[in-house]
């Protein structure tokens, strides 16, 4: 299934994605049920998935990502927090703060939490997950280094694109990933990469703080980071999800 | 003016107390406006008095706390975010995770924000705060120190007591603030020593992200941090402002 969050011009709904467009739902945590008749999809925007009241994220799980940055495999994954304020949706544009002089992209796996969960075990994590998403985690690299603290570097209005639609039902373990700047491929991997699973994150993360429906995960990005320029268009592809598309101003 | 949220026995409410009880009160962050007769204070139980979106929290603002821990004065404030789900109210209890062995109070002013602000200047922040309450910010002292990155040492449920309370009209740049624990005076300051000023922190922080009414920004801790143990009360005091207490389980 295909979930996604709409502007139809006057109003913002949940909906499911069908080949004759798009059926309005109640709520997409629950057994989302489609309600009369559907939307066009040229005729609505799509906004960014869902509207995390946090976006947890973790830093170097990619083995290849940390074999680039000469670091030692983490023993525990790293967290950190990205706030609502940083969400925007595909289409959006990622807003070059003043305060940076290198904001790069970063391709990742987000995952989407769809029902209320806490110390939850590894095997029973895929319950509480809604589903997947494509997710950026942008970076002012020069300020993550200079705070040693990620939490400036990444938290900034429009740092965070998700989207376009919540996909259910795939394996978040096998997905290729790729990343495009202007066209040309920067990043590219499978989660089979990973060094925490995703249901090892969702484990881990719900031992620390109680998820809820709409928050995400983002699983952390694989080799290639790197800067991106105002007038950029950076591309996020995971197969199987789709592609979040965002130009930088 | 004395501004609180509310549990009645059936419903959640926000209020203003005044002599006589509480009155309920539609939206604190525009002008609130009592209505109806007042409850008694011995009848409600006073909660978080917010629910932030984001906690954006600061390390190391205190000049004694960065002699304490013999560290250079930051040139910029280095930023955490704190989780909506680690947010207690007064007398919550404040849970002991098994993930950690030492785990820290720290006694910290909170500002709440009233209304939606981004790049304010600093001499207009004052305009977008709405008053400033008690946070306690709850620390996993050994995580902080093997993570590296303090996101999972300060987000776990239960590591955001704020409260009882917030308190309009006061100039949160000269607050004595102290903390008990088990009644033994363990820190005590004012504001007046904060490395960065209240309204510095809302201008630098609005400059990275968007804030947002009820949000609110811990403005760091004073010299004398220190473990607590199960079975502990620790309270935070600020003059004028009023005392969160919390029990450790």
């Amino acid at each position: 299934m295909k979930l996604g969050r709409f502007f139809s011009g006057d109003r913002i709904f949940y909906g499911i994605v069908e080949e004759e467009g798009v059926y309005e739902v109640n709520n997409p945590f629950t057994r989302p049920e489609p309600m009369g008749n559907p939307y066009r999809v040229d005729r609505v925007k799509a906004l960014a998935p869902c509207q995390p009241g946090k976006a947890v994220c973790v830093g170097l799980n990619y083995r290849s990502h940390a074999r680039e940055m000469e670091l030692e495999l983490p023993g525990e994954p790293i967290l950190f927090i990205k706030p609502p304020s940083a969400v925007i949706g595909p289409g959006d544009i990622i807003e070059y703060p003043a305060m940076s002089a290198r904001v790069d992209y970063e391709a990742e796996l987000a995952i989407v939490i769809g029902s209320r969960c806490k110390n939850v075990q590894v095997e029973e994590a895929s319950r509480y997950v809604l589903g997947v998403t494509c997710a950026n985690d942008v970076t002012a690299r020069d300020l993550q280094g200079r705070d040693g603290q990620w939490t400036r570097a990444k938290s900034f209005d429009t740092f965070l694109p998700l989207g376009p639609y919540i996909i259910t039902g795939l394996d978040p373990d096998r997905m290729d990933i790729k990343l495009y700047l202007n066209g040309e491929l920067k990043q590219e991997s499978n989660t089979a990469d990973l060094i925490f699973k995703t249901g090892e994150l969702v484990s881990f993360i719900s031992r620390v703080m109680t998820l809820e429906p709409g928050d995400v995960i983002l699983t952390g990005t694989p080799s290639g980071i790197g800067p991106m320029e105002r007038g950029d268009c950076v591309d996020v592809v995971i197969d199987l999800v789709g592609k979040l598309s965002n130009l930088v101003r």
